[in-house]
């Protein structure tokens, strides 16, 4: 607070509480571990989109892109993250303290107020079991898919995207996110990188959403 | 061709000349310097969006946050990048070479057969004088701009985005900007970090014109 933010007894700062609390606030105390402020004013949901967004993309080999997309993806206003185990990753685990660090960095930096959620790893198949996700996308390379905007409803409240790892699904695992409810969509002409997919993905739902 | 692909005599690839030739090609010889092959199909344009955009964004602090724009930007079909000396710029140059091993390396990821341009850095002000640059959009945080998608016409042609460093425009900035045809648009109400800003715009031209 005070090397970082330079703050000062009587100076007015933003706290949010990552559960889409945000509160503007009057510093009273400033102390070397604690800091004592009084609320002068409650918001809810600020910098949150109207829809709810979840993105499940496979574990990547390089923790970087799986980074890159994290970063992005809070920043465009995702509410949940599902690494996923596919038939092709070729890697098991995350690490889930240093994306959560990332996360909180990016949550501060684009100034929202609800940290979202970081599942643990699992399969497509328990994603898809979970009945509360919303509209279905599987991006899936090629083009025999349809067009992403097209595949969106006028403005969904709930959005499950899927994303391969960098081999993208494995022919059984469409056939069973298409016999679960998901719309197969292209993201276009050009072979995309698995985490670029993610991003765009995203992105286009909360553009049509017209919230972004 | 032979460590990397396996190539083998008799074998069918495809090359690409980065202007927009797409080449099928039988492989009669394979030397430890050269490659000789017979073209079975020439195409043109493969993999290239209808609209040609033109991103300018102003040079990062953080050489990896350009080069994540620039990997990105390739994927997503830009024709035209342009480093951007501004007001808040903190650093006057790019490693050109750099990101254009970066550049190569994602168009033939994604498939591409065009190499996009990496202009030498310039000033808004220079870039805004080159009269061939089509729509212009100025994408400058804050909730006061024209949504992306509204700004943009219904499938132009070109598309010139013009995005700032980390600190964003300067205010004398945005009114050259403005005062030289670009439509001051806002990229929503969470504030994202410049190459992501960059990404969203190309994205949306693209997802607007519907040929990403």
């Amino acid at each position: 607070m005070r090397s970082v933010l330079r703050a000062e007894r009587g100076d007015e700062i933003v706290v949010v509480d990552g559960q889409g609390g945000w509160y503007r606030v009057r510093i009273d105390h400033l102390g070397a571990e604690q800091v004592v402020g009084g609320i002068l004013e409650t918001r809810q949901e600020v910098g949150e989109p109207d829809v709810e967004v979840t993105v499940g993309l496979g574990i990547l080999k390089k923790r970087s892109r799986f980074e890159t997309f994290v970063e992005k993806a809070v920043e465009l206003g995702v509410r949940r993250i599902v690494p996923l185990r596919t038939r092709r990753t070729e890697r098991e685990s995350i690490r889930r303290d240093r994306l959560r660090k990332v996360m909180i960095a990016a949550l501060k930096q684009c100034r929202r107020s609800r940290l979202p959620e970081l599942d643990e790893p699992q399969t497509p198949k328990m994603l898809l079991e979970d009945r509360r996700t919303g509209g279905r996308l599987l991006c899936h390379g090629g083009g025999d898919g349809t067009p992403l905007l097209s595949a969106l409803g006028d403005a969904p409240e709930r959005v499950l995207a899927l994303v391969g790892p960098e081999g993208g699904f494995a022919p059984e695992e469409v056939n069973t996110a298409v016999g679960a409810g998901c719309t197969h969509v292209t993201l276009g002409r050009r072979r995309l990188r698995a985490e670029t997919a993610g991003v765009v993905a995203l992105n286009a739902v909360m553009l049509q959403v017209q919230t972004c």
